[in-house]
């Protein structure tokens, strides 16, 4: 089973990266620009038995490993 | 306007950073995860008069900035 993992900045967290990739385009001519936030993407492949026991078991690897709960928020996409 | 582009590597390139995450999720005891590859995502702000305006423009920040396009492909999803 395939699935996508999402993990983003929980609001109000301060984005440095996405402060400098900002400055970045700004210094490269792109003037348009009001806010970058940068986030990451997982793409698993896992087997389960079923899409709910995949969701479960990808949400465990969330909470231990691919995102830290306490600045972090994550989504879970089951792709096929 | 919002946009979210996701920046992922190529089929074929090596991802070390997904490797590495595959091994710590197998050594916490997560057993059925057959493959990890780990990609990018830029949430932006922009000003833009359309969207036709509005993609131009991020694609661009892409091809200069935002992803290696040499090792990395680009997708940009236009939210509102």
């Amino acid at each position: 089973m395939n699935a996508r993992v999402f993990v983003t900045l929980k609001n109000g967290v301060l984005d440095p990266q996405g402060k400098a990739i900002e400055g970045a385009l700004d210094s490269l001519g792109f003037e348009g620009v009001d806010a970058v936030r940068q986030g990451k993407i997982f793409d698993l492949k896992v087997n389960a038995s079923s899409k709910e026991e995949a969701e479960a078991e990808i949400a465990k690897m969330c909470e231990k490993l691919l995102a830290n709960t306490v600045i972090e928020n994550y989504s879970i996409e089951l792709r096929d």
